[in-house]
């Protein structure tokens, strides 16, 4: 039984692999295209994954693959950790010549949609690598709504929307929906992709960078291919642009999705997008207002800036403007914290994010109430909707679960010898998918080039638990799960 | 009904006032002993607050006073409010001068059992100041326990050991048993603090010295007669001392009572007890280890250092032997967390405790479990005791609530101009009741005289959130509970 999924596994990632084989021609093209002696190494690069994957998935092949709670926590991660090591290949074979652990952290840090680099000269950088950076954000964004519409409700581990999806429409055919609404994703992910993109262009980027940004913004990953990101672009309708769909790709794509194909704006109704942007709203103008008064900047300059940072942090892209610490310490604490926060389920967002925080807040408010009325009976809500004792426990886990894995990762990063301030924000950091830290050494203007093998591998950890929601990751490392 | 029960709270405050009022008479007479001439201010500090408080008694007196929730609710909150307002009486009358602020920062740190301080130079500070403070230190002290043994538990706040008590008890007779209690408890408290002056004197303190630190140790408070804390004494013995009695006074003292009282040894196999000693060891080895690597001393100082230090920030005494931030930043960033961690309930001391992480944890365990068989039924245990719902709730409503305190107390921070580690390190030392911070601003070896006003303000209210066990207050914060 447990051979039977094991071998399934292997063989459906071994197929994934096949793909992402089928990707690096991408990048070859583009060096191709700019006449860069690095298209060898993703045709190589191509050749290799793809014969292995090939031989793998003909040795594994077997009848069609069981379907049990065990094989979907197996194959979420041995998914994710198939994507990270053939991601890696061409950073470890291109004129970089990144080391092992790097470029393991930089691939992590594509497929996991986090956008920490450990690049420096991206200015300069080959055009395939930046492409395939690009890329690997791109179809982890793919990767992980797909991941949050049809395995983490089947889990029970995490995602709000496809369960409501659900109970409002009828239940038959379940495999021809999700291939339909498969299919109806992938369009409108990339319909955002290509609008954006062109908004890139029309604003001033060239095509080039535009491709690129446009696939770290709708995967909310936050690489760019400049290492002053959007400060090398020095426009503020730019940063507009950003914000406007860093924001859109930080809501549900269920929602998005049946908005866009159906016109039903009753589907963007959800509780979550409501506390999303309204406190992306407030926190924006609060940063603008201090960032006007303490540093006398034009105030339409000072909002721009704080809407694209805090649009940035909140949807857990990355991308840098100019170096907000410098603004002021109430603006890196809110760094700080925001880094926590995330955007919304069923998006590419990261962090602890925005239904989970309704839930935790009411609570907090329903407990309170009890404590002076004992004897009523209140149920917390979400919206409409009554929170079930399931999807409550499930918050709690994943909290506490958030904050233990924070603070056991920071504390081991200070034992590597890091200081309090980068520990903490280096971890949060990784954990949220977000990007940027605080502080000297993985501040918004610095890079992750200067950390040790054993800080990147621990962060490319944490990064790969915050992207599956941490317990898919946590429930295969528990000894329960390898009991047959 | 309302009008009755703020009469009643007023009429019972008013009587603790007069009591208080009588303490001062300990400071009185030890100025008058060392012939200092702020005997003056202290006895003029009592007839100002025994007359109000007597005119205030008369003013609002009445039959029995009712007793329900609400009731409990206000009692508490306006208890420690006047404890707080005439223990800061004597700091803006005496030779220190201090302001409004500070004398309530101070008055409110030594009731809560804190120890952060504004004053500079307590090796030169009047005698009786250093005995008001311990005292109360010290009453502060009683007053926790006897909160967390019989009104806590009521009010379903907080407190373990309590209702374990009484389902292993018969339940006759409550009253009697609370009086029984009660006397039996200050008579432990009272003896503790006797051996633990006697061991300080024994091991080369001054005999004033031993009464102000042992007032001080017992209360787990951590207010110092000199402003280089323990670092004064300069001797590993005497630190192995105060970790004993540090310890010692984070235990739940039901259990300490019946082991003193009846020699049950078994009264103190509580699992809080058992996690708490554990992780009390394990961190200070691990830190003893670090420190002996890192700076090349004597592995039995930095044993006894670390023991120390761990203890003291465990327990939220909050003493300090000699700038251990300087030892590494592993030390640095485990000073930081430890602050979270704190005591047994039961006990003197504060932070979010070790019960909770142990429900905690086993929410987790449980959770993670469940993941992988969620038909399987799991409860979730307290050692043999399996946690009730109820329990459960309050456990994660404490936690999250305490956690949100923490990073809006420390946004606050940084809005009035500190930096992001004096922020967020200020701010869950008052909320944990620990005294020093970490930083360059409120380190262990600094003190909080530069702090601003509206800061210290913050900070007050901190100590008195994390103090009551931070549901007691917020719950009479929400508009809830004015409604009648």
């Amino acid at each position: 039984m447990n051979a039977t999924i094991y071998r399934s596994a292997i063989n459906i990632a071994s197929i994934c692999g096949l793909y992402l084989a089928a990707a690096m021609l991408v990048p070859a093209v583009t060096d191709l295209y700019f006449r860069h002696a690095d298209w060898e190494v993703f045709a190589v690069s191509a050749a290799i994954v793809g014969s292995l994957s090939l031989i793998s998935a003909a040795a594994t092949r077997s009848g069609p693959p069981p379907f049990n709670r065990k094989m979907g926590f197996l194959l979420v991660n041995v998914l994710w950790l198939v994507f990270s090591l053939v991601g890696a290949v061409p950073f470890m074979l291109s004129s970089l010549k990144l080391d092992f652990a790097k470029a393991l952290f930089e691939s992590v840090s594509a497929i996991t949609t986090t956008g920490s680099t450990v690049i420096v000269g991206l200015d300069h950088a080959p055009p395939g690598i930046l492409i395939w950076r690009s890329l690997l954000h791109w179809l982890g964004g793919i990767g992980i709504v797909a991941l949050g519409l049809f395995v983490m409700p089947y889990l029970r581990v995490g995602g709000i929307s496809f369960f409501k999806m659900e109970s409002s429409d009828t239940n038959d055919k379940p495999f021809a929906r999700i291939a339909s609404f498969t299919r109806a994703f992938v369009l409108v992910y990339a319909l955002i992709t290509i609008a954006c993109m062109l908004s890139y262009t029309a604003l001033g980027m060239s095509r080039f960078d535009a491709i690129n940004h446009a696939m770290a913004t709708v995967a909310t990953g936050g690489f760019s291919s400049h290492d002053a990101s959007f400060g090398y672009f020095n426009s503020e309708p730019l940063l507009w642009a950003s914000t406007f769909f860093m924001t859109i790709c930080s809501l549900p794509f269920s929602g998005l999705i049946v908005f866009m194909v159906r016109g039903r704006l009753d589907a963007l109704r959800d509780p979550q997008i409501g506390l999303f942007l309204a406190y992306l709203t407030a926190f924006s103008i609060a940063i603008a207002v201090y960032h006007r008064l303490q540093n006398d900047v034009p105030f339409h300059t000072a909002l721009a800036h704080s809407f694209f940072m805090v649009a940035s942090i909140l949807s857990t892209t990355g991308f840098v403007s100019e170096d907000y610490t410098l603004w002021g310490p109430f603006v890196v604490s809110m760094a700080f914290f925001l880094t926590f926060m995330g955007g919304c389920s069923g998006s590419t967002a990261g962090g602890i994010k925005a239904y989970r925080f309704i839930i935790l807040f009411n609570t907090i408010r329903t407990g309170l109430y009890k404590l002076i009325y004992p004897d009523g009976i209140h149920a917390i809500r979400y919206g409409k909707m009554t929170v079930s004792a399931d999807l409550q426990r499930s918050v709690v886990l994943f909290f506490t679960t958030y904050l233990a894995l924070w603070a056991i990762g920071s504390l081991a990063m200070t034992v590597m010898g890091y200081d309090v301030l980068t520990s903490i924000s280096a971890v949060i950091t990784a954990l949220s998918n977000v990007g940027p830290g605080i502080g000297p050494v993985v501040g918004p203007v610095e890079n992750f080039s200067t950390i040790s093998s054993p800080a990147l591998y621990l962060l490319s950890l944490m990064m790969l638990l915050g992207r599956l929601e941490v317990l898919t990751l946590l429930v295969v490392l528990t000894p329960h799960f390898w009991r047959s």
